[in-house]
This record gives C-alpha cells, sequence and structure tokens, in this order.
C-alpha cells in the first residue's frame, strides 16, 4: 500500500547516486525513510545533494533495503546565503568544536576551518575527528532545510588556512576592534571570512598576521566569550548584515 | 607565604556576604581560590555578586576553609550591556535548555524564560531543573567577567510570561518576517525582549498573541534553526544593535 505522507525530515543524496531525473539514497537513509518514515512506492519526499541543490521526489522502487527515487523538481540553492561563509576557528577542544559545527552549519557556514594557533593543542584534528564534525555538519545540513554542508577541516597554521580562503571581507573578533559592519560589502564579492582565536586567544603575532591578511578588527562586546559562543555570534551578526543587504533572502 | 599573583578566574560572592568594604566567599568558592590557585593573605582577586557589581579584592585572612577578603574597588556594571535583554524560550528538552543558558549568559541575557507552549512538553520546568540552569548561568557570568548573572525561570503559559516582561522594543524569531533591526531603539527604554518558539514552533494563536503584545517579527534567514541556535542567532544580533548604537561599548 502507497504512503503518500511526506516525511518532515530532508535525506542526504551522494551527488554520485544522481543519474538523470533518479537517483539511489544510501542504505542508511535508505533505512530511515521505509523503516522510520514507511515509505512505499509514491511517497514523496526531500533530498539535498550537500553540493547546493534541493530534489523534490517519489520513491519509485525499494530493491533489498535501498531507495530508488525519480526526482519531480530541483531546488537549486535552497536555504543558502548568496555569498559563501568561511569560519576560521582557533582550535579548541571536541565539546566546543561540536558545539560550532552544530550551530554555524545551520546559520550557513560553507567552510569551518578548525586552526592550530599559538595558544591551542599543537595537533590538527585527525581523520576520525574530522569524520565526527562531517556528520555533524550533514546532520545540520538536514535539519536546516539548507542543500548544502559545510567542509569541515584542520589546518596545521594559520599561514594555511589564510591561504586557503576566497577574496572578500574578511573579519577576526577582537576585544579591541568596534561592532561590526565596519564597511560596505561589494555584491562581486563571493566570500566573507571570519576568524575566532582558540580558547586562550589568538597571540600578538598571530592578530597582526591576520591584520596582514586584511582581517578587520571586530568587537562582539564587552564580555569575554568562549571560542564556542564568539564563533556563533560573529556568524550570526554577519549573517544578519547580509541578510539586511537584501543579498540573503528567501 | 604570600602568593601574589592574581587567578585568571572570576569568583562569586553572595551579596549578603557583603559588609562595608570586606567580603566573605562561600566554602566552594573559598575551596576553589586556596586549592587551585593556591591563594594566600594578600592575593588579588576578582569577585562579582551576580547583581551589578564586580569586586577587586585581596585576601584578608582565611580561617578554616573560608577565605575573607577585603574590597579594594567597586567596577558597577562591568562587562554589561546598558539595556537588559530577556529572552522568553519556548520549552525545549533539557541538554538544548542548557546549550541556551551556556551561550546566552556570556551574550547578555538577564533574564531567560522556558515557556510552556502549545507544542511543547505540558509541563513546566521544576526546581531541580532550574537550579541546575542557574549553576550554568552563575558559571557563564563568571566565565564572561560579567557581574550580573541571568535569572532563569519557567512560566506555565505565554501569558505568563508576558506579563513579566517590563516596556521596551520586542522582537520575536519568525520565518515570514524580515530582518532586524527593523524600527529605531529609543533610549528610554530599559528592556529588549525577544522570543523564540519551541521546537515544533509557536503555533498561529501565539504568534497572534505575541503580536498584540507588541513582538515584532523577524527573520534570521533563509534555512530552519533549532530553538536553541536560534535564540543564540537573535541575541547575538540585537546585541550587536545596541553594540553598534554606541548603548553598549567598554
Amino acid at each position: 500500500m502507497a504512503e503518500a505522507r511526506r516525511p518532515d525530515t530532508t535525506f542526504w543524496v551522494d551527488p554520485a547516486e544522481i543519474r538523470g531525473d533518479h537517483l539511489t539514497l544510501s542504505r542508511e537513509e535508505s533505512h530511515h525513510l521505509i523503516r522510520v518514515h514507511r515509505a512505499a512506492p509514491g511517497t514523496p519526499f526531500t533530498a539535498i545533494d550537500g553540493a547546493g541543490t534541493a530534489y523534490e521526489c517519489f520513491v519509485e522502487s525499494i530493491t533489498g533495503d535501498v531507495v530508488t527515487a525519480s526526482i519531480a523538481a530541483r531546488d537549486p540553492e535552497r536555504g543558502e546565503l548568496p555569498l559563501a561563509i568561511a569560519l576560521l576557528v582557533g582550535l579548541p577542544d571536541a565539546g566546543p568544536a561540536e558545539a560550532v559545527v552544530e550551530h554555524a552549519v545551520p546559520l550557513g557556514a560553507r567552510r569551518i576551518d578548525f586552526v592550530v594557533c599559538a595558544r591551542s593543542e599543537r595537533h590538527a584534528l585527525g581523520e576520525g575527528k574530522l569524520e565526527r564534525l562531517d556528520r555533524i555538519a550533514r546532520a545540520g545540513a538536514k535539519q536546516s532545510r539548507r542543500c548544502r554542508s559545510a567542509l569541515v577541516t584542520s589546518s596545521l597554521s594559520l599561514e594555511e588556512a589564510i591561504g586557503a580562503l576566497g577574496p572578500g571581507p574578511r573579519f577576526v573578533a577582537d576585544p579591541w576592534g568596534t561592532p561590526p559592519p565596519p564597511e560596505a560589502l561589494e555584491s562581486s564579492q563571493t566570500m566573507i571570512s571570519l576568524a575566532v582565536g582558540p580558547p586562550g586567544g589568538f597571540d600578538r603575532e598571530e592578530y597582526a598576521r591576520l591584520a596582514k591578511a586584511g582581517f578587520h578588527p571586530i568587537s562582539l562586546g564587552p564580555s569575554r566569550l568562549t571560542t564556542e559562543t564568539a564563533s556563533i555570534a560573529l556568524l550570526s551578526v554577519i549573517r544578519n548584515w547580509l541578510l539586511r543587504k537584501g543579498l540573503g533572502q528567501i
């Protein structure tokens, strides 16, 4: 019996599993769709590829534990801001790193780089930890109905992290800065880069390096924020700035 | 032997334990100052009373496990915004409620009310849970070097929550609103009230009730945010608005 109720959940589809107007879900996503949402041939659902497109689909067939679906409509950039936001975060502990990813992905971060700093751990995040953060990022993209996830990386140095950024406005959280936004945003720019220090803060040399790379110091207010709270606050402020400029309207 | 290094930590003092230019720390705070920071008579430290004043102190005596200190200077409103921010949050589960308090207190919330809504649990938070959230709020105030903590409450209804608010601008997170800030802030106002729906969202009737109470609908962007992410994002945006208006500068 066909069950036509649309699941409230968004499903994840690997871009490699999209062929013309058909897509195949992974075993895990298929299981969730079939068992939790009791999907059957004909059930409508939404999938995202994490790379910029949402798909409105109907279950076509269930073979073994794998769902194949037909694509009825494509919705590019659904839930996305018009500019990519990259977030450099001075490497914190595992819990705070997870909190950053959990909140920053729904708020529109497209890249999150946990960077080894003078006052952080000396080792970048390993494969296992990055995989875990990547799963949290995907869950955040699905939950928030974005169609892109964030690329989560861990640079060995601030130089390496800065070198990977695109052109565009750059801001660093700095108690001695001024409240953002301090300058006009030009629509020709495609990436906004934000930097937040590790739990011990950036040191003098790091602030100088960021200034040289064009990072404008901005203050988040009169109290001291943790790395994770500052990351979410800075991202929220810059996201709102984009929205007020009419660049990120629905 | 006197140890003169100032602990990086801020200590909590009950307002009832301040008498003239002397204060007495609780057994727990004393223990932390003596054991972890190895304080001795003469050690300087900072205490906050959670009610609006920071104190620069010197350890005077240690009797049993209790520290008595002399107050060298008082710093009223240190780390505070000039306006009180009250946050009404549709009652979420325990984890998200803790995340809201953990991030909202450093960002300047002075009241956080977890409100029973049509689409939330039917029971307000009990004593035990409120005490736990109160401890998280105090830790957040100490960590962020504010001198006020937030009053954490749990109202049985939206009417009760609205009735407890002071006059001033009111904003509710609403996917159909516009990005804040939509209106001028008058300096005569003393409280900004923010409302964020429970995990299932406010229902139609609740949005109507909030509109009637003067809550202006504002959008936080094109993706769907959890109750906790929306609470932190809205607070960050409004905090930045106050800072840009020069009302909350250090």
